[in-house]
């Protein structure tokens, strides 16, 4: 017996009108009904990782490949999945992150790194990955054919004559992907230059910062006496003493505010909120300041710290929204080759019951207070962030984030929290990306996960059809949009 | 661009037939076939938490929010938990608990807690809360329009008029609804008294008690050696010292066997059953009784008390449930300030397989031992209780309870224990719930979604139609029955 | 009210083609389409538990009892699970696993045991476990109705004669079933003789041998020390001290790429692969060597062991495949009584971003090593197995294991690691079974739901039709075989 060759269907590239809808006929026709309601509406998205130079500069970008491929984590690690396995990926010369341009001393040719990737696109089946690339490559640059080691030159040319026309300059994709607000993550002891140039060119309100200030509440790390002082400048506050330290951050959330910022984000190991007693802060502080705390000590500080950055959201209105349980760098010797965020972060099973349990005691309730939660480990949906975004007013479950990305995953979000947070309890589709060209395609992956769940719902006589429409609303605007209110005394 | 407003499409109130049924034409003709054989089937309703002094005393309920509302922790907390966002529900006036009814200083005018909750009736998409209510707003009481701001007063007047009918008393809902037996929940202390004016009114049989000891067994409530009296006075046995202790729970629950109950009922936190040796155990109760135990060795004595539990069922053949991994009044300044049991209530993961390891090594294979277990930690069906009832036969898995008593939770459930513990190690539908009327729409639900799970079976060819409709009349019927033997001796 | 009685529907006894397809019928056309392509590939058994000498000496096997019952732990599990609820198991005589020639002084006599199995088959509804029986009765044996009280003896009559004719002989099954490569699992000790009286009849390369060494990395074992000279004498190498002892292992390993191996195999409690400084390793084999290591110790000790083999693969090319996370024996008693392997093992919790950390940073990219990890707790698909799978080179997603290996957890499967992982990273299926008659329908079990996931990709526009056929090949076959490679060196 043989293997049967691949069969090769001849196929012209187009973006099917009823992808990522349910197959059942009679669900599909009403999750197209809802999906017409919600497709074009605007895009709010509070959360990701776009850079505010890009848009304030508003330059060409350079090539294919380090708009498409080299940023792009979820690329980058599953290319590098392949390069032992005999195959196309490994016949291309992938053999680590470097390979497709990532880390010091890396392959600087974009045609070659563009090449590897489009030797490996099979990798990409069924992945939201490979949704969201045919997504970018024909609706924003109308790419001609799908990659492969045959139209790589082909595509390469193609994307590069586009990106050289004005009409694929950031503010015009920003203008042409319908995005009503974008918010950015900056340091918390960023200049927000780029936002006050943006703003000066009459687009405040439309790039937003967001607070992130995870080094500064992470004690254990080797730089962090040396953050200090930065903070310290940045915020005109003494930031070398427990009490100045608190101040500081103060600050700078407020000049946040003024620059337009909704959100703070914190994306530590664990989301415990336990507070210390104040001299017992003020001690940690200053072992840490000397180089002498240990893990144990450094974990209860920045649990510490989360508690504090709650009862600041209670106080300036900024929502806090926390993203735990990934271990970061695992493997570190690629880290300290190649640098972060390059695919070797992986997740852990986080507790969120109990870890939460102060902050929410404290400030659950508080009708100024907002925190928004994600998470990797699905276990959690159903057994303890529905329930309690199901019962303290202050909370909202985030959606699907990294992983959980998916339309399968997206599916499973909704079926295991709508039964005890209902809709209104998450806080609408956030992208959280960095690839600037894939949020519409992420938002429009969203809107057709939510369109299938609510049409089987309807179909299943467990939801009205009006209610359903209105809903789809929700999830893909209004949500978004009332999550994320501005604080109270913001500009505006 | 503009947000299109919510469609109002006029529709008829109604209950759909074919409600909570799979959508795929095929599987759906299965699932009305399989539904018609045991629609109609009488409820045994094996866990729940009705007073069975409602039933003893058979008078007029009060009114619709004293009825359908306050004590709903599942609706006042989602009520809640859009108490500070802007919307319908903050407008109405719902802050906290109590603008719903409950704890002292609540809101006291019913009309008022009535419109509250009409108001929020869009918060119950998709819940199962919105589907229970609708079968006892519609099939109960034939309500003419849904819950909203407008119809709220109709709704009430409507509700208090058939209230003060003697068709809407509790006996007479017992009749209607078909309960062929409901047991309760009750004190390891209680007299019995309701049950015994039931029992005199030629309702033997019909309500039947359940054990409960919790605060007995957990030696760390700062109540608990206030409770000791209260059983020795109840049992006739001083329960003083560790060894009358036992004997007087042992008594008890001869008291319950004599008042027709079939099962205890279990609700820590954690379901471990590691024996102490005696000597330890005598220790820990009387440092227990000096107020000087410590949480660690607190939890041991629970634990060894679940063990002297399940031995005492092997005795006596009270059925034993355990209903574990809760965190009860998560919020412990609302509890202080409302109470229990008002939707503060947040799971947590749990583990069982060496939990329960020691109770099911001594008493698994027990010819008189049965222990049904609860969870709202769904990790676990397919990785440790399904493989667990798949082995023991003392053991069977108890329905989707709480958080996961919903359409889509059912069916994972069936999806994830099935292939390892078949149907005939479950037991059967339990409601548990103190909300009477919604009784038959908890079973109705379960039928539903058993039977488009079966039906699903059938269609994938997996299991054969005759099959089919055996395994739904002993998922609606017979497992629950059969789950809860009579114990022997018992008053039949 | 009454119970409706079962409907006996006549029926002929055969497969349904379309058996675990998906029902929508649109999906289905797909899903056929892709089977159609499937379904007759040669079987690739990369991971199963059938003896070697069964092959060797082809003889013919005892009887029906022998062949189908008393060695699958899935079926006496199952029927013991049930004896002691009223039924028909209990009245059938089963009361623990020895009525079902289990252990010492068992039922002894075959018919016997056969006639309970049959009075059981009600309880398999729905089980793969009863998928794989239909298959392996009807498809293997044409046996002419379901087992039942009633066909106990005609089956047993009619299996008996078959299993008389040389064409159901182990050799003749084995080409009957296709079977182009059968793994073994075989001791680290092992004489492999069966495999080479195999290899000496012709059958190179058609049955392998995996290495298995987990007793002698686990020295808290009562037995541990006296394993050594039974690996010193095998090997050729004085395994009484820590550095002979690896360097036996390493020629045990040689010894295995000799006859044939292409793998190892790991079935430890944990999958922690954290290494120990040598001098460590030294003194922990000493005071193992002496009966001196504690559990923490000794757990610390297989860790540092797992590492080893990671190195070892490295080296010489074996895929490392684990399979953590299943305590063996829960019921010790039944243990003491009766054996292992019968029914008794059950999963728990299971963390592999840590455990695995050390071997992946050390040897997750080299050219040369491939490990292959199972699990039984589904949690970790999306949350860890996934995301590893999907960065780091050297690791493969094992198939679903076990009391994963049915329609719906294998579609589970797919739907949590597909997104992150893709396909290619997953290792084929493997039977992992000692059940030597049920391998075909196993694979055709995978088959099957693997071409209705795939369906389901197609039809939702996610996936090329040419796509999801090649990757059903992959899926089917090529994985399974690319995925165990040769070791360089090896006898071809």
């Amino acid at each position: 017996m043989t293997v049967p060759p691949a069969v090769e269907v001849p196929r012209t590239w187009a973006l099917h009108p009823d992808r990522a809808l349910p197959s059942d006929p009679g669900v599909r026709d009403v999750a197209r009904e809802i999906l017409r309601t919600t497709q074009h509406l605007p895009i709010v998205s509070m959360h990701g990782h776009v850079d505010a130079a890009m848009l304030a500069d508003d330059e060409q970008f350079p090539d294919p490949a380090a708009l498409l491929v080299t940023p792009d984590h979820y690329l980058v690690r599953m290319l590098v999945s392949q390069a032992t396995a005999p195959g196309p990926i490994r016949d291309a010369g992938v053999h680590t992150v470097a390979d497709l341009g990532v880390g010091p001393g890396a392959e600087a040719d974009p045609r070659e790194i563009w090449r590897r990737f489009c030797a490996g696109w099979g990798a990409f089946r069924a992945t939201p990955t490979r949704f969201w690339l045919e997504h970018v490559l024909i609706d924003v640059f109308e790419a001609p054919a799908p990659p492969s080691t045959e139209t790589a030159d082909l595509l390469f040319d193609h994307l590069s004559e586009r990106l050289a026309q004005p009409e694929y300059r950031p503010r015009a994709l920003f203008e042409r992907f319908g995005i009503e607000v974008l918010a950015t993550t900056d340091p918390a002891t960023s200049s927000l230059d780029a936002h006050a140039r943006l703003a000066a060119d009459g687009w405040a309100g439309r790039v937003i910062p967001t607070f992130r200030p995870d080094p500064l509440l992470e004690p254990a790390r080797a730089d962090w006496a040396s953050l200090l002082p930065a903070l310290g400048e940045s915020s005109g506050v003494d930031a070398g003493h427990y009490d100045g330290f608190l101040d500081a951050l103060r600050e700078r959330r407020r000049a946040f505010v003024r620059a337009g910022a909704r959100a703070t984000d914190h994306g530590h190991l664990r989301p415990d909120t336990t507070p210390l007693a104040d001299a017992n802060a003020r001690r940690l502080f200053d072992d840490a300041r000397r180089g002498e705390i240990g893990s144990a000590a450094a974990a209860a500080f920045t649990a510490h710290m989360l508690f504090q950055m709650a009862e600041m959201s209670a106080e300036d209105g900024l929502v806090m929204q926390l993203h735990p349980g990934v271990v970061r760098d695992h493997d570190r010797g690629a880290a300290a080759r190649y640098g972060h965020d390059i695919g070797y972060d992986i997740p852990i099973a986080t507790e969120f019951t109990r870890a939460l349990r102060p902050a929410l005691e404290a400030f659950g309730h508080h009708p100024n207070f907002r925190m928004v939660v994600f998470t990797v480990d699905e276990t959690v949906y159903s057994r303890e962030l529905a329930p309690l975004a199901g019962a303290y007013p202050g909370l909202r479950l985030g959606a699907p984030w990294w992983f959980l990305d998916s339309p399968d995953a997206m599916r499973r979000f909704r079926e295991a929290t709508t039964d005890t947070a209902g809709f209104r309890n998450t806080s609408g589709f956030v992208d959280d990306t960095r690839a600037f060209c894939s949020i519409p395609a992420r938002h429009d992956l969203s809107r057709r996960a939510d369109a299938g769940y609510l049409a089987r719902l309807v179909a299943e006589h467990r939801l009205e059809m009006d209610e359903a429409l209105d809903t789809a609303a929700d999830l893909a605007y209004r949500l978004a949009r009332d999550s994320y209110p501005a604080p109270a005394g913001a500009a505006a």
